[in-house]
C-alpha cells in the first residue's frame, strides 16, 4: 500500500456507507443518525438498551428503510458482534455519566469500562473501518485546577471532586486509553471526541450540567422565577447537538485516526447568563432567583472562568461549532414547546 | 457517641487484632504480615491468586499459627466473603501495574477495578473496621506535567504515557474513588496509600520502575557492565518496603480515615545514581553502559526532576520513610545474594 492510500484507509465515506450508533436513543444519537441519513448512508442501525433513552427518541427514524432499531447492551460482546456485522463506521456513545455513576458505580463502570472493550471487539472481528468514540471534557475533571483554556494536554484534576464525576472522568480516559491500546495492537482505526455539555432538541435529564436549562425553562413555562444557585458567576461550556453530530461525522470521514480531540460551542457563558437567555428566549421577565445548592445533587465546580479550546478538531477532523448558544436555545424551547406542552411535567429519571 | 469515641473508631489495634491482606504473595505483602505478626496480631489470612506471587514469598510464615493462607481471587466476592469474616482490618494489595495492564488490559482492569469493589462489598458485609488501599504515585501520572514536587492535589498527566501506564494511573484513581464513595455511602473508614515505587528483600519483576534495581544487579553479578537507557538523568523517587509495611500498620492505628496520602522514600534518585549505587554495593567498580530504550517496554517519564511529597502522611497517619536508599539496597542485595546465588537467572514474569 501507498502512503496515500494509507494515509486514506481511516477515511470512511458516508453516502452509501453502513453504520452503527450504540447508545442510539439519546439527545447525540438521534441527531447524528438525522445526519447520517440526511447525507446519504445506505444503513444505520441504532442500538440502545434503552434504560435512559426512550424509544420515542428513535420513533421518527423508524419508517425509513434503511433504519434498523436494536435493543442490546453494551455489556453483551454477541449483540454487539451481531449489530456490527458488514458495518464501516461505529459511534459509540453508551456512557454512563456523573449522576448515573454517582446513583451506581458498578453498573456505571461497566457499561464506560467493559462496554468499550466489547464495542472494540466487536470492530475488530467484523473489521469495522473506524470507531468514534464520545468522551468528555470531563478528563479534564472539576475543581481548583479547572480554568482558562482547556486544550487536549490539560491534565485530569479530581481534587475535592464529588466521586461520582472522578469516576466518571477516569473511566473516560481509560476509554480512550483503550482505543489506543487497539490502534497500536490492532490497527484500529479511532477518533475521540470530547464532548462538552451537548444541549438541543431531545434534551434528556442525565447530564448534570445540562439540568439548568430544562430547569430554567420549565420553571419560567410553569410561571416560576427561574433558580440560579450561588451566584451563577461559573462557568459552562455547551455545544449544541447538531454541532456534535457534524463532528461526529467528520471525524468519520478525516483521514485522522488515533487522535482525540474537544468538541465544544462557540463560546462558554456563566450559569447566570444562561439561566437569563434561557427566560427571555421563553418570552418572560421574570428575574433569576438565587438559592443554595440542593443537598444531594452532584454539582460540579471549576477553579475560575475557563473555555474549552476546540482549535486541535478544527485541525485534525476539519470540524468547528456553528450554533450560537442564543439559536440552539431557541431551537430546544422549540421542540420542548411543541412537544411537552405548556403543562407537561418534566420526568425526572 | 461522644465525638471522641467517633474520632477513634477508625483506629485499629495491631496487637490482638484480626487482619486480612490481599495480594499477600508480594513484596509489600509478605513485609507487611511479617510485622503485623511481630507487633503481636492475633490473626493474619494471606490471599492471593498466586498469578504472579509465588508461594515462596508466604513459605516462611506458613509455620506460624496465626497465619491463614488462602488461594482466592479478588474477582471472587464469595472467596473474599469468606477471607474477610471477623477480620478487624484489610490490606488491599491485589493489582495489575503498568506492565501486565499493557498486557492485559481486561484482565488488569477486572482487578483494578472490580476487585476493590468486591473488597469493599466484603468490608461492608462483615463489617470490617478499616480498609487500606495501596493506590500508586501512578494517579499523577507521566510525561512533561510531572515535575518538582509532587502533592497530594497534584493533577493526573497522562499527555503521551503508554496507554498500559494511563490505565494504571486511572485505574488507581478509580479505586481511590470508590473506597471515598464507600466511606460516604456506608460509613466505611479506609486510607489510601499512594505508594511510590517499592523496592526491598522479595523484590518482584512486575513494576516498571523497580526493574532497574534487578537488573543492574544482574548484570553485575554476571561480570557484565550495568545499562543505563539514555543519559540517566531522569528522576526515579523509590521506598523501602519495609517503610511500607510500617506505613500499612501506621493506615490501620491511626484514627485518620476518608483520606489519601503519599508513601515515599526519604528523597529521590536519579536513574543513573542508582545504577552506580546499586554496582558500588554488589562490591563491583564497573562503569555504566548508556544504551538506547528496549522496544516494547513500558517506559515511564517525567518532565523534569521530581519529588513525592510525604509531609501529609506524616500528619494523617504519623509516618514517615526511615530508611535510606542506600541501606535498603544493601538489605535488598544481601537478600538476593544468599537467596539466588550468584549464578541463578532472574526469572521475568
Amino acid at each position: 500500500m501507498g502512503t496515500e492510500m494509507g494515509k486514506n484507509d481511516a477515511a470512511v465515506a458516508i453516502a452509501g456507507g453502513r453504520f452503527l450508533i450504540v447508545g442510539a436513543a439519546s439527545l447525540v444519537g438521534s441527531a447524528t443518525a438525522d445526519l447520517l441519513l440526511e447525507r446519504g448512508a445506505a444503513a444505520v442501525t441504532l442500538l440502545d438498551n434503552f434504560a435512559f433513552g426512550s424509544t420515542e427518541t428513535v420513533a421518527h427514524l423508524e419508517k425509513d428503510p434503511r433504519v434498523r432499531i436494536v435493543r442490546g447492551d453494551v455489556m453483551r460482546l454477541p449483540q454487539l458482534l451481531a449489530a456490527s456485522e458488514g458495518v464501516d463506521g461505529v459511534v459509540h456513545l453508551a456512557a454512563a455519566m456523573s449522576i448515573s455513576m454517582d446513583a451506581d458505580p458498578w453498573t456505571g463502570l461497566d457499561v464506560n469500562i467493559r462496554g468499550v472493550q466489547n464495542m472494540i471487539e466487536a470492530c475488530r472481528a467484523n473489521r469495522v473501518r473506524k470507531m468514534v468514540f464520545a468522551s468528555s471534557n470531563a478528563v479534564y475533571g472539576y475543581g481548583p485546577g479547572v480554568a482558562g483554556d482547556l486544550v487536549e494536554a490539560t491534565p485530569f484534576h479530581s481534587l475535592g471532586a464529588p466521586s461520582g464525576a472522578v469516576i466518571y472522568g477516569a473511566s473516560k480516559i481509560i476509554g480512550e486509553q483503550l482505543c489506543r491500546d487497539a490502534h497500536r495492537r490492532h490497527g484500529l482505526d479511532y477518533v475521540v471526541l470530547r464532548y462538552s455539555t451537548v444541549y438541543g432538541e431531545r434534551q434528556h435529564y442525565r447530564a448534570a450540567n445540562a439540568l439548568y436549562i430544562i430547569e430554567t425553562l420549565d420553571r419560567v413555562r410553569r410561571g416560576e422565577r427561574p433558580r440560579v444557585v450561588g451566584d451563577g458567576s461559573e462557568t459552562k461550556h455547551f455545544v449544541y447537538v447538531g454541532d456534535v453530530a457534524r463532528a461526529n461525522l467528520a471525524a468519520l470521514v478525516a483521514p485522522a485516526t488515533d487522535v482525540a480531540v474537544n468538541v465544544s460551542g462557540p463560546a462558554p457563558i456563566t450559569t447566570l447568563d444562561l439561566v437569563r437567555m434561557v427566560t427571555r428566549l421563553a418570552g418572560s421577565d421574570l428575574v433569576p432567583e438565587h438559592v443554595d445548592p440542593p443537598a444531594g445533587r452532584v454539582r460540579l465546580t471549576s477553579g475560575g472562568p475557563f473555555r474549552i479550546d476546540h482549535g486541535a478538531a478544527a485541525a485534525a477532523i476539519g470540524w468547528q461549532p456553528q450554533v450560537a448558544m442564543e439559536e440552539g436555545l431557541a431551537r430546544l424551547i422549540r421542540w420542548r414547546d411543541a412537544t411537552v406542552g405548556l403543562d407537561a411535567p418534566a420526568v425526572h429519571r
